[in-house]
Order: C-alpha cells, then structure tokens, then sequence
C-alpha cells in the first residue's frame, strides 16, 4: 500500500504535535532509551508515556493505557514485550494514532511460521484503524528539527542529509560518523522489517522533502522490487541517494535474512538497478560517509581534471594512481603554471609537474602551499585541488589558508589528512567552510569521483528534460 | 653490487658507533631536523656535526669538514646542497666512512641527462674509496635500539617490524600511524634513488635481521628485477613481507619517475612477482598497516573459520559480507553451540547463528559480550572470534574483557570498533594483550585474511622443506 502522494503519514511522524512512548519500562531496560532520546535534545511537542505502574517515568506523565491517554497522540513508539504488541498495535489503531514505530521484535525476521503469522496479525490490526507502522523491529525515526531522536545525545543540530536505513544502530554510528565530518541530518528513519512502510515510501517522501538535499541509505532486502526501482528511478533525478547494499553474498544474505527478515536477491541485479536508476553504489560505512561528505559540502561545478599538492612524495604518487584507477584525470597543467610554480618552490626535492610536491617544508607549510595552491588551483585544466597535507594536531594557519584558498578559487578543495587520522574539531571547521577533508587520498579521490559521475547523470537528465 | 653476506654495511648504519652530519645549517632548515633527529630519543654513539661557520649546532661539537673531524665515523648523513654532495661523498670516501645517507637531492629523479650523469658522478666518488650510498634523495634510518631516527619525535621504543621506503615521508607516516595502532620498529631505511644499494640489499638484511620479525615495504620502482625477485622469495619464505606498490598506472608511474627516478614497470609483472614469491601486496597505506597489525599482534595459529559477535546487526550483515569476500568462512556453529547461547541471550532482537547478534545490551556490554564470546570462540569450526563493539571513549571493563577473552581462548581476537574511530591509547593496551584492532569490520577481515593466506604459504613452504 504505497503512501499517499502527501506524505502527510510520515510528516505525523517526523512532525508530530503529540508523541506517545508505550511501555517505556520503569528500570533501566533497552524501552527506556526511547523515551530518554525523546528528552535529549528534546521533543518540541507534548509528550506522554504509557505503563500500568508508574505515574511518572523521567519527568513524563504516565498513563496506563493507550486508551486512557490525555488526547489522540500523531505518532506512538511502541516499546512493549514481542507478547503485547499487537494488542498495543490494535488499541493506537482504535484511537485514530496516525503512525507508530515499533522496537518490538519477534516477528519476520525470526524465520519462522509463527514469527510471519504474527508479523501479519500485526499489520492486520493496524489497518483495522488506519494506523501506518514504521518496522516492527526499528529504532524509529530522528529529527532533530522536532526534537525526536532514537538514541540519547544525537546532534540537536539540523542539516540537509536524510538517511533510512534497515538497521538501527547503524543509524547511531552513521549520524555519528557523519558528525565528526560536519555533516548534520534532517531526517532519519530506521525501517525494520517493513512490515508496511516501505524503503520506497520513505525515499519518495525524502525525495520530496525540501530540507533534505542529499540521501543515504542502508539496505539488506526490498520487498516490492518493481516499486522501489521506479521510486529510485524518479528521486535519484531529483536529488543523489547514495546505497549500501549489504547481503552481497550468501552469508551476508544469510544474515539479512535472521536480521530484518529480508531477501536481499542476488547482487548483480542490484548493480544493475544502481545503473539503470542513476543512484550511487557503495560497500562499507566508510564508502558511504565519504560519499555523503563529497556530495554534501563541495563547491560546484565539478570535474575531472584534479591538481594534488603534497609535501610527501610517496603519497603523491600513491594518490596519482588512486586519481586514475577512480577514473578521474591528472590535470596536465599549462607549462605557464609550471613556470610560475618553479618560481616559488625549491630547485630539488620537489616537482612542479602534476601531483605537485612542494618538498620538506619546517614550519611555514601554509604559506608555501597557499601560494602554490593558489597557482595551481587557477589552471584552466584544473577542476578540483586535492590538498595532502595538515596534522593530527590542526594548524589554524592552514586551515585558514584552506577555506580562503577555496572561497578565491571557487573550486571544490579537498583534503587529505597526512596522518590518515581526521580531527574531528579540525573537520567540522573545514566543512564548514565547504572543505571535504577525508582519511587518504585514495578516500578523498573515490569519493570525489562518486560525486563527480553523478554530477555527469544530472547534466544529461537536465539535457533530456530541456 | 651486492652486498657483503655479513651485512657489514648496514650494521654500520644501524648501529654506528659515531655519526658525523654533514651540512647542518645553523638556522631553521630543513636539514637541522636531521641533526634534531638524532637528539630525541637520543643517539647513544658520539655524534658530531659539520658546518666551517659554527663551533657547536644545538649543543653538537662542529667541525669545518669531514677531514677535520676528530674520528673516522662509521656513518655520514649528508644534507649539504646539492652542488658540494659529490665533494663531500669523495671526502667521506676517502676518510675511510663506511656508510652515508644523503638527504641532498637533485640527481636522477630530475629526470633529466645532468643529473643521471650527477648521480653517476656521485657513486663513482663513493666506490672511490669503498664508501657505500643510502640515497641521494632520502631521510636516512631509523633504529630506536641505536637512537637513530630521521625526524624528530619518532618513538624511542623498539619492536618487531622492520620498514624499507622510496619514500622518505611515508616512513614518518607509517611509523606514526602503525605506533598508534600498538606497533613498534626494530629497523626503517628511507632509500631514496638507490644509486648504490638497491631495496634488494635492504631486504636481504632485515631478512637476517633476528630483530626483525615482519617487514613492510612501500616500492615505487625495482632497479634490479631479477635479484630483487630472488631476496624477496628467499626473505617471504622465513617472514612475512607486506608490499605497497604505487606506480601502477600510468599517472602514478609518471609521478614515481620524478620523485625518486623510478621505473614502475607494468603492475602485472609486480602482481606476478607477488603470486611467485610468496610476499603480500596491499595497495595503500591503510592496508598496510591493518595488514601488519594482523601479522604483528594476533595469536597464532590462525584458520580461515571466523565468529563474530556483535551488538548491532547491521554491521554483523556487513560483516558477513566482508569476511565471504576475503575468502574466509563464516564458521557454522555447532548446534550445541547455538543452544548454550540461546541460554545467555534475549529471545527476540538477537541471534545466536553466527554472525552472533547479542541485540541491544544498555550498560554491562562487556559482561553480555563475554559469556556469548566465551562460548562461540570455544566452538571448533571457530579459528578466530571478530568482536564488533566497544565505544571510542573506551571501556575498561570491555577491554579487559577482551584481554581475559584472548588468553582463555588461545585463538586470535580481532577487535572492530563500532565508531570506525580506533582510539589510539586503548588501541595500544589492547595490541599489548595480543588483540588486533582496527577501524571496521571490513578492514579487520581483509588483513586478517592476508595473514591466513600468508601463514597457508609458510605452511607449505614447511612441508615442502622437511
């Protein structure tokens, strides 16, 4: 049953007047980590919680039943033992809630007869009502917009990444990652065993949503195929999404199916969806983020042609092979460049040729690269600059350099930290002078060159659309 | 030339009993940082420096020319310009020095006639008097036993892995980035152009070298293909050799030439040259290290069956993914083990197939992990037990947990964290325990998998001798 093209049942649950939390338990048990996510940084909204044995759990007002709370809530996390959801299900349904999620688990995803007898029981009592459910077996949704979260202490701060994802704490590590890279979240949905929201529901609802302007996803299986591709198909025109598609093989695929329940089907066929919808291809947490850091902070235009500006020299040559095998091009700088560049840099131990080594600079390193970044970066041939350079320890200097070089320039910079380890604080200030700063060359160029084909898609959907 | 069988020559550099360096520049240059090197930790030899305008530099006794010194040292490292290098080797040459390292570039990574011609100037001024080159173009050694290093601040603390580099930077970072993640150096020579002794010789020595007990390499280009092949296969026989190779394209090729003048040759040779030899490639520097943290630290013997125990299940479907991708087994657990777990786990949200998901466990993580851990790595279809878990703020109950784990067990423990962000300091508690950590599920398995095969390879390599 696809949404309704208003999306209005996914804004009850990212923008919920009233919020329920049924059967947060009294005790410190996994159920009242909803609740204190609700706390921290804190819904906008009225919020109730429901439990037979306690008037008040964390400061919430609680009631014993969903029938005897105070108003019609929009949106109810259920939390309660796998024995007592469907009844909890059957009584929001009665009592008009447009949307729950559920963190309950015990249904498809254990593997058996009773586990998909019951999940369907579930659904059943549901549409009785008219109530949509997110899951079973999720974490629900954040927004830090409205003050919703999964989890204590997500970022409170809004941004333009929405991300759905088919595993719950994965959701946590990806917004967390993420935030160490500058990038902040308008929307998050974990989607469990999508009994009856589909991950094609909440694409098309981020595809629609204006304050999202970039999306991520985890997927192990999609239940309706047909629908889920023409849904890419129509959203990945529109705004990148960029997938992790787990159950690659056939132990992964095992371990979908014990996890979520899923199919995941076999990978070729996914590769093929990927090419045939324009969405973006990814294989690990890692992949993904720097992906979602290319996409997210780069200035644009992009291109192919990328100067790099290093003082080690084994990195530049690594990172000259890590530039072609992405597919991206070795700028061929002008011989005028060159000349200028032999102006300002050492006689040996450097090289003025594309991947440009400034040398062994002690102290001053932002100066020296600055001035050759600066000569480098305006080259006709030159789409982008990578930059190798910068320590664990951060120099405001450089930084500095960077962020203006990259204002002057208006060309994508990116970053590569020498040490292989980025600083967070040092990131977040990076990215938020539009810097995408990455763990290695290699990182920086993958993702870039990810941006880069998407970049190309969108040209000729826009030349077809004219 | 190859080397003395003795190895006389690079003792000489490893373990000198006096040093003289050659061109200390009394301000802040690029060549006092050797001299720096040489103060912290400290070298234990008697040290002097060479300058005709200062009576000490930093504290070191200095001495107008290599004729004035008041000894005939072992060990010369030369950082004079490049225009007084070839003086200055015939003068060490004739001093009777037994080894120089030559920082001083502009040779034949030029690229062009004058400096191949320099560069056969300057070894014909070296052999003139049995002097032999490390260099030109190079950062010299690096031996914390001998308190030898080439910048300061390298740790003083000496271990197992011995580091051969064209590149004089990667060794700085590898040495960091590899102490970070638990591991310490015996021996690391930057070799620059290799006018005189070739990677070859290096390899030859750290392969007799009882200090030495796994050895890295970072190659842009092999000067004598069919010696090198025949150290290398004579080397990887008695201990593990990781190989970075860039230059594989033709960019990075291009690149090589003129950092250290190399000739990359085409990557299949070099892929061939792995496959014969029995050497492990891995293609940047993240691999690199992952793959000797996995050689260096786990416990032996290792075995292609794999448990892993995870909180979160996204990660665990991720993960069984990677590992059927490396070519190891996601081990089938005995049913009597998947019924001894049952015992210890919740009932819904977990599951007790490996990969073995111990669901949602707010606070007590350590103790949940270590009853299911205990039991699964006890299963014999297990090898080797990959925990995915543990924050990035660190916990000592989880650690000490793994520890104990690591020692009842006697099989190898990996350790992937959750926040992708390996946290130096309990990184190098654990690795002191035997526990390989690393920034991923992905990238544990992967290394772990290099060193299965490598360990299959001495195996046969056994069998075939006896």
């Amino acid at each position: 049953m696809p949404l309704s093209s208003d999306g209005a049942v996914l804004d009850a649950a990212f923008h919920p007047d009233a919020v329920a939390v049924v059967g947060v338990p009294r005790g410190q048990k996994a159920g009242r980590l909803f609740l204190e996510a609700l706390l921290d940084p804190g819904f906008k909204g009225r919020l109730y919680a429901v439990n037979p044995n306690a008037a008040e759990i964390l400061g919430v007002p609680c009631y014993p039943s969903v029938e005897a709370l105070p108003e019609t809530v929009d949106f109810a996390v259920v939390v309660v033992p796998s024995e007592s959801a469907i009844e909890v299900v059957r009584s929001c349904a009665n009592r008009g809630v447009k949307v729950a999620a559920l963190f309950t688990a015990g249904f498809s995803e254990r593997g058996d007869d009773q586990g998909l007898d019951r999940e369907r029981e579930l659904l059943a009592a549901a549409r009785s009502g008219g109530l949509r459910l997110i899951g079973p077996n999720c974490m629900g949704v954040y927004c830090p917009e409205a003050g919703l979260a999964m989890f204590p202490g997500m970022p409170a701060e809004s941004g333009g990444l929405g991300f759905i994802s088919q595993s719950g704490s994965l959701c946590s590590l990806v917004v967390r990652a993420a935030a160490d890279r500058g990038l902040r979240f308008s929307k998050v949905v974990s989607v469990g065993n999508q009994s009856d929201l589909q991950l094609a529901d909440y694409l098309e609802y981020l595809g629609d949503d204006p304050a999202t302007e970039v999306i991520g996803g985890y997927v192990e299986g999609v239940r309706d195929g047909r629908r889920f591709a023409s849904v890419l198909a129509s959203v990945a025109r529109k705004k990148p999404v960029v997938l992790w598609k787990s159950g690659r093989t056939a132990s992964g695929a095992r371990a979908a199916r014990s996890h979520t329940g899923s199919l995941a089907g076999p990978y070729a066929v996914w590769q093929g969806l990927l090419r045939q919808t324009g969405a973006i291809g990814v294989r690990n947490q890692d992949e993904l983020i720097d992906t979602l850091v290319a996409l997210s902070l780069l200035r644009r235009p992009l291109g192919p042609g990328v100067a790099m500006v290093t003082g080690p020299g084994g990195p530049a040559v690594s990172a000259s092979d890590a530039c072609e095998e992405a597919g991206l091009v070795l700028a061929q700088l002008d011989p005028d460049t060159e000349r200028r560049l032999r102006e300002h840099m050492a006689a040996a131990g450097t090289s003025v040729r594309n991947p440009i080594d400034v040398g062994l600079v002690p102290g001053g390193a932002a100066q020296a690269y600055q001035t050759v970044a600066a000569i480098a970066g305006r080259d006709p041939a030159v789409d982008a600059l990578l930059v190798v350079g910068g320590s664990r320890e951060g120099s405001k200097a450089f930084f500095g350099m960077l962020s203006q070089l990259s204002k002057d320039l208006g060309k994508p910079v990116l970053l590569s930290w020498l040490s292989g380890q980025p600083e967070p604080m040092a990131t977040r200030a990076l990215a938020a002078a539009g810097i995408a700063a990455f763990a290695g060359p290699e990182r920086a160029l993958q993702a870039y060159a990810r941006a880069w084909d998407y970049s190309t898609f969108r040209t000729e959907v826009e030349q077809v659309s004219r």
